[in-house]
């Protein structure tokens, strides 16, 4: 992994990250003994890269030993000779709603996009959040946001956002009666990608580990940008969110002095516009963050700052094939990662749904 | 509002339609005596057609005694020199949590859009849906598509969307220990004045009024397209829903008959993808509903059936201007009927708040 020859930065596939995660989950559900926790899959659609993250999701759930099963509906269903076409999302909203009244399911994954935007969005808000192990329900973006980072499982059957002021965040163990909320998957995965290699520095207090780092996030979907962006302001780093139209500045430093307040920072960050441009974010950022759905958006190499770290999360390429001349470390792809928060997710809720009483059993929880 | 010499359609106004709501909102506020509901509406914009619609409200509610709270976010808020500029939705989020929580408040609207698209969508999960006037929730949205129009007010308060089978609506009486489910307000409006106008039919029976009318709605966005054509379908009708990308066919009438059973139609509306263009569409369509949100958008006069009906949802004008040559009656706008709407389900949220027990009083909530 060391720069080459020509003084290149390190192109770094997340597989060893991957690998420790695997880990992870592997003890998790020995701890969980007897029971297998069911993971249903529902592909609604024949877009081959719905496809090929059924496949994958099936590939790495039985190598860990987690029960899967894909649900096929819509235009996933292969059409006999004759029959007619059945559409795009087809039945999607039934198969959802039955697994989340069937006791055995303790997640669901939907394949998106399905029939694309608000209608996608709709989908994501009727998945029951005890079952939601991509954390796209709107109750895990509100926590994120909110930076509450622990919650009783019974607030997850609630649809009344809670406004309790979060209690200041020391270490990450959950206090007594809490469990840790749930992380939209890929968001988490791109900071566990930044943890490993060390933009979150472990000497600073936890809750603020990337203090000290500027960080340029393109994309401001709710689905990724918006939660990543919010996630690392969050965690201390002052964070660009640039979209088509704006660019905004996440932060939880107060933009202002307040002399008497003893505090030096909010309890959760806060956004503003910012008047600077693209070219003048990249200039000072130490990490540049691309989720642009779009095959031929590049971000411009000669707008990078020297040594600065490139991570790709979109499926297209968004960084130029020259990216590391500038970068010292660049991650191409989080996928695998990604899939093993929503692993992690699932141990999670399935533990959730169990505790009656949800003392004493605590240690079954994976660790964030 | 005969036709003209010329034999042209009607231009109808709604107005003697909002007065009819009006004075039903009238009679409700009156039957809580001592009690005035709090509505607190939240402009966190700078722009003309948001302020126009707050001042609008205002005017609406001070006319019919309801207490009115305008709070100003963001950009709404005036800027003193050399004060710096807020920006569109400043400071909404926090608004909307505190009206959450306010035990004076009653009903919440909020004028959108602020961040456009996922953003918005966001903000209108973060509203309880105990104070969701506009029915904007995705609750509401839920039971709207089943066709489930009774509720037990305690379910506004989960996350987990109900599967129940929806008992077979006989009238609209809600069977005991329910209320009304909150409609969106738009959607509503338009079907009140649909009403008005005799596409439903009072010969027919309760719950299947419009059964065999067809209907074309143009947009298919989840606050207004899609849930209106998904209502005029569980009362009975055909319904293209047509979008930039396609046509989809709402209808509870099964598509193929099933000589072994006895019902004539599904409890609610399935979609199917309708292999019709729009101008097929428009050619059989009794009613033709556009809410575009664009200047430029027209439906085109002479695609439309003769004597058709055309009622325009948009702030701007979707029908070109001879469309009286072929529409029989052209509804130009109904805004001043959802407004009422949306007063009308402030009185049902208000109620639903106040009953612990709900039997006994159910003869205060106005009838939809």
């Amino acid at each position: 992994m060391a720069p080459d020859a020509a003084g290149k930065g390190v192109l770094l596939k997340v597989d060893p990250i991957a690998e420790a995660f695997r880990a992870e989950v592997k003890d998790g559900l020995a701890a969980l003994r007897h029971r297998t926790p069911t993971l249903i899959g529902i592909l609604a659609t024949n877009a081959s890269p719905s496809r090929f993250y059924a496949d994958f999701t099936r590939k790495q759930c039985e190598g860990l030993g987690v029960r899967f099963i894909l649900k096929e509906v819509g235009s996933a269903v292969k059409q006999n000779e004759g029959e007619e076409a059945r559409s795009d999302g087809d039945g999607v909203e039934e198969v959802i709603i039955e697994a989340n009244e069937d006791d055995n399911v303790d997640g669901i994954m939907v394949y998106y996009p399905i029939f694309g935007g608000q209608q996608d969005h709709y989908l994501q808000q009727i998945v029951s959040p005890l079952k939601d192990v991509e954390g796209l329900h709107s109750k895990f973006h509100y926590n994120l946001y909110h930076n509450i980072r622990f919650i009783t499982p019974a607030s997850l059957a609630s649809t009344i956002p809670s406004s309790k002021v979060t209690q200041p965040i020391i270490d990450d163990i959950p206090p007594p009666g809490t469990v840790k909320s749930i992380i939209p998957c890929t968001p988490l995965g791109v900071v566990k990608c930044l943890e490993y290699i060390g933009v979150y520095n472990n000497i600073l207090t936890y809750g603020d580990r990337a203090y000290g780092k500027t960080v340029t996030v393109i994309n401001r979907s709710e689905v990724v940008g918006r939660p990543l962006a919010a996630l690392l302001a969050n965690d201390g780093a002052r964070v660009f969110s640039a979209d088509i139209d704006s660019i905004q500045e996440y932060t939880k430093r107060p933009r202002f002095s307040n002399p008497t307040s003893a505090r030096q920072y909010l309890p959760h960050h806060t956004s503003h516009l910012c008047t600077l441009s693209l070219e003048e974010c990249l200039a000072i950022s130490d990490v540049v963050i691309s989720a642009v759905p779009s095959a031929s958006y590049k971000v411009k190499t000669e707008w990078l700052k020297e040594g600065c770290i490139c991570v790709n999360v979109a499926a297209d390429k968004n960084f130029e094939k020259d990216v590391r001349d500038k970068a010292s470390i660049y991650i191409p792809a989080v996928g695998k990662v990604t899939i093993l928060m929503l692993l992690r997710n699932l141990l999670r809720l399935s533990h959730y749904n169990d505790v009656s009483a949800p003392s004493g059993s605590e240690d079954i929880i994976p660790a964030q």
